[in-house]
């Protein structure tokens, strides 16, 4: 089973990273960009095969590991059929 | 207007990142993951209204400026309500 996770930044923390993204789409004549945020997307392959358990064991991983929770907010995808 | 466009590395590409999580995560007692790969996510507002226009130019954006080509892949979802 394939999970995928999403960290991204919570709203009101800010993103250097996604702002100096902004400004070189701008610099590069991108004028319609409003805003960029950054964030990290992990896809973990695991060997389990009930979703829920599977979704549980991710939600774990990212607390203990993958996100920091306290400026950062993550959401998981558990894609069964792969 | 807000496209979520997602960073790969190519199938084949070393990731180190990706494996340092995963031993990382083995470590911790996580002994069911049996891969793990790590990309980027970037969120762009626009302001542009035409979906089909929007998803252009960020395929645009993603060719010059956001993934490396050679080594890496890119995915484009335009959220035509946000």
């Amino acid at each position: 089973m394939k999970a995928n996770v999403h960290i991204t930044l919570k709203k009101g923390v800010l993103d250097p990273q996604g702002k100096a993204i902004e400004n070189a789409l701008k610099t590069l004549g991108f004028d319609q960009v409003k805003n960029v945020r950054q964030g990290k997307f992990i896809e973990i392959e695991l060997d389990e095969k009930d979703p829920k358990k599977a979704e549980k064991q991710v939600a774990k991983m990212s607390e203990k590991l993958l996100a920091n929770t306290v400026i950062e907010d993550y959401q998981i995808d558990i894609q069964e059929n792969k």
